[in-house]
């Protein structure tokens, strides 16, 4: 399957044969004091700055997230959406669990962006993907529900063919719904990590939709987090995660050299011509 | 399958569901100077130090090498054998292609080692297998024969089969022998990567005997060697690999994090507790 995103210009496919799609996590206020502040005086460079350095590791999409304590994400999300798509090309992906401020970013966004989430929860079920279906919108669909996150594999994946299933009810194809099989902390369970790898390897089996995941929980807790989030990313690849939320900063040279490992890098040349712009401070 | 090995008083055993059991590459005088020159000198200082960083490191079993210009195998791999096999306890992995000098460590090494290797080929099959059902070993076979390294799976899978089956008419078990696919140098080929993480999955899931992989062919000639190294080595261990000829003094970390996000490391105490005693110099 294949999901299209555009943003003002630029239009990215998420297919699984090219390499991993990278979703730049990083306008996300949780644990950024300096995105909390700046947001709420209504300043955006910081939100720019972050838009400009994800973009020039390999961004091909970017994440926005406007959740601040106090803060109205009704008027702020369309805000902040429309202040990048002024400067920036790449497809937007609404970081927003509420419907009114959904609805209203997706009004003002540029091209067809990826809606970020559903869940399998009835409320949410019935509240966000009328809304993805009306603005014409791809969406990922998280695989918790009502009972909260299954501890196993089939459960997972009952989730994600209900979420699947209810969004083609409204016209939403199955290209257009992306699986989050959800990464949770493997230092808290030490389960966690290999449930998901598997939830993914079978997504892409039975379903064949595309399957992302979210950036750093799985490592928390833990010391040298950094390692563990490699561990999770290249593996997670290797399963057949087709796009990741992540931090391109810290993880565009581990992507490049999974995808070239996965044999989605002819002649290597996404990997060396990363790395001549980069040269990252690291043995040759 | 099982692969058991024994050291003088350690046993290792293989098996999959356990963490990666990590062989450790380093004494092998490729592109290692100061190797060379003291093996030649008769000194073996040098690899008592190289035996003792990688074992603290992790590694569970010690690969020896000593093919150098102009020395005699027959004589010095026996020597090397017994000085490791007086000064450390684990299982020995003796890498050399001579039978003679297979012959002659075998007989002086400790427990139950393994040899590295046998390969496709008719004149090793029947040269190799003899000595190691002799010996009682456990031996690595390389998908390689008469015809080259294959560049698809199904010749990789056709030559494993190969060499378990005429390794069984020996009477050699097939848990005893461990298949290595072959990472060839993804920048020379960019399927190379692709085509060996395929043959892992491949092997295990049909013939189900434990599956190795060398080092760091696979980065040859690019950039950034070690992110290309790590790229590869949690690819393949989420791909089924159960054992791994590698350095531990650069990968252990990165393996210990793969262990843990393929559910093999309770409570992710192995993790916690090798990085307490290397505190790696990452962010935390």
């Amino acid at each position: 399957m294949q999901t299209r995103l555009c943003g003002t210009t630029k239009q990215v496919l998420i297919e699984g044969t090219t390499p991993l799609v990278i979703i730049g996590e990083s306008i996300n206020p949780t644990r950024r004091k300096r995105l909390i502040e700046t947001l709420q005086a209504g300043d955006f460079s910081y939100v720019e700055q972050l838009a400009r350095s994800q973009i020039d590791e390999g961004a091909d999409v970017l994440d926005i997230n406007v959740g601040i304590a106090g803060g109205d994400e009704v008027t702020l999300l369309p805000q902040v959406v429309k202040f990048i798509a002024e400067r920036f090309d790449v497809p937007l992906c609404l970081d927003c669990t509420i419907p009114k401020a959904l609805a209203a970013a997706l009004a003002v966004a540029p091209g067809k962006p990826l809606v970020n989430s559903v869940n399998g929860e009835e409320r949410s079920l019935n509240a966000v993907l009328p809304i993805v279906k009306e603005y014409g919108a791809a969406v990922i669909g998280l695989t918790i529900d009502d009972t909260g996150i299954p501890k196993d594999v089939a459960k997972r994946m009952a989730i994600a063919e209900k979420i699947i299933e209810r969004a083609g009810r409204l016209g939403i194809p199955a290209d257009d719904v992306i699986i989050d099989p959800l990464a949770m902390a493997v230092g808290a369970d030490d389960q966690a990590g290999v449930v998901t790898l598997q939830t993914i390897a079978q997504v892409r089996r039975e379903f064949r939709v595309n399957v992302t995941c979210g950036g750093g929980n799985v490592s928390f807790g833990l010391p040298d987090r950094h390692t563990v989030n490699q561990a999770f990313l290249v593996s997670a690849m290797a399963m057949g995660l087709t796009c990741a939320i992540t931090d391109p900063v810290k993880l565009a040279s581990t992507i490049r050299a999974t995808d070239l490992m996965l044999g989605r890098d002819g002649y290597a040349s996404r990997y060396i011509r990363y790395w001549r712009a980069h040269k990252p401070k690291v043995d040759a």
